[in-house]
């Protein structure tokens, strides 16, 4: 059976402007290949109701889950939670389980519930809370759509309470073999070889250390016989490379 | 007259698996503010021919300027170049001028110009190559889309090769203030400024030091005037900000 795919969407000027770098991708990512669901694109988008909702609208239609990070904090250009309910047609308002979530907290820090605050407890009808063990306000699930924050802190922890509630596939595997020669070299045997491992997928990666060439071999699959097979051929058509 | 829109596309299963980091859209989003060029979206996607097509065709007809990077190199997963001209409908082969850059380079290099390394010569009918002065394999630009490596050196070479021969516009500016108090309580004075500077962006970034809650503050436009105005109101705002 296929694993199942997946999209994230970062939202945020920030990240399109160069002044913050993303890191919360990188992390997703990694993740994902860990529980066997396949992230098949990515989207950065700015703090832009249209550009959102539209990116929601055609990621949610083309994929089975769809990971947003950021603009769900409680200033104005926070909209996220509000472009969900847009483009997923659900209504939104303050809802009471976030809100005592929240009002909560705030009592323990010693913190003024604000207006602002308030927006954070803006739940969308029919979501699921995701749980924020960092700094409360929590993000939601609602359909196949999974809201989290943008801080990496925040949204590394939302990820962790997040997957155990999702059905993954077969991890996918991988096989790295380095091989001293330049991807020049390299790229017509590979290109044989992924003909007949069709079933699994090759990436090279050229570098470039103490002034010689190489390659890095990715091999990629679910399947640890069919890895082990095409590691073996791998190997045999470059006799001498490292183990 | 507002700044030239532009969309990054980044190809390539190993940024999506989470194998590599990718670091071309930072670098390539700080440098497009720098020449006032507006990073609108990122996407990232596979080594997937229907894939990368859909997302050329997408993004070229809704931004000024579309820029690549990865999937140019020798081996049989590197297709950016055949996706562009089908993305363009441009009839693509080995082209003459490239394929004569890359024959001396192999030759100066005493490394065989084999099959697979003469794929980085195809270049589609009308496209102008882009310099690489770091292993010579040019990139190209094909009406408004502009294809470049992936490896960061080489990206970042193709960049600065590429950028001085666009028109910009207004470079974007930007000043940080920091506030010593958490987002929910500048939340609110914030909203009512955006709202009365709304030539300009305004971006609210919490940190949290020494156990303290802290916001910068980032505001951004291209007129240094109503910068200077929004960053007195703020200021105002909250007496006794750091400079």
């Amino acid at each position: 059976m296929a694993n199942p795919t997946a999209a994230m969407l970062v939202i945020g000027d920030e990240i399109l402007s160069g002044r913050t770098r993303d890191a919360n991708m990188h992390h997703l990512a990694g993740r994902l290949t860990e529980v066997g669901i396949d992230l098949r694109e990515v989207r950065v988008v700015a703090d832009d109701r249209p550009a959102i909702v539209a990116a929601l609208r055609a990621l949610s239609a083309a994929f089975d889950h769809v990971f947003t990070s950021g603009g769900i904090g409680p200033t104005h250009d926070d909209i996220t939670a509000d472009c969900v309910a847009e483009a997923m047609a659900a209504r939104i308002d303050v809802r009471e389980d976030a809100r005592a979530l929240l009002a909560a907290h705030y009592d323990r820090q010693g913190l003024e519930f604000t207006a602002a605050r308030m927006r954070m407890a803006r739940i969308p009808d029919g979501a699921t809370l995701i749980d924020n063990p960092v700094s409360v306000a929590p993000g939601f699930s609602l359909g196949n759509v999974h809201v989290m924050a943008g801080v990496p802190s925040i949204f590394t922890a939302m990820v962790a309470s997040l997957l155990p509630t999702l059905t993954g596939g077969e991890p996918l595997r991988s096989v790295t073999v380095r091989i001293d020669r330049g991807e020049g070299d390299v790229a017509a045997p590979l290109g044989d070889l992924a003909a007949r491992f069709d079933d699994l997928a090759f990436g090279s990666y050229p570098f470039q250390r103490d002034g010689r060439y190489g390659t890095n071999i990715v091999i990629r699959g679910t399947d640890g016989d069919r890895l082990a097979a095409a590691e073996a051929d791998l190997r045999r058509l470059f006799p001498g490379v490292a183990a």
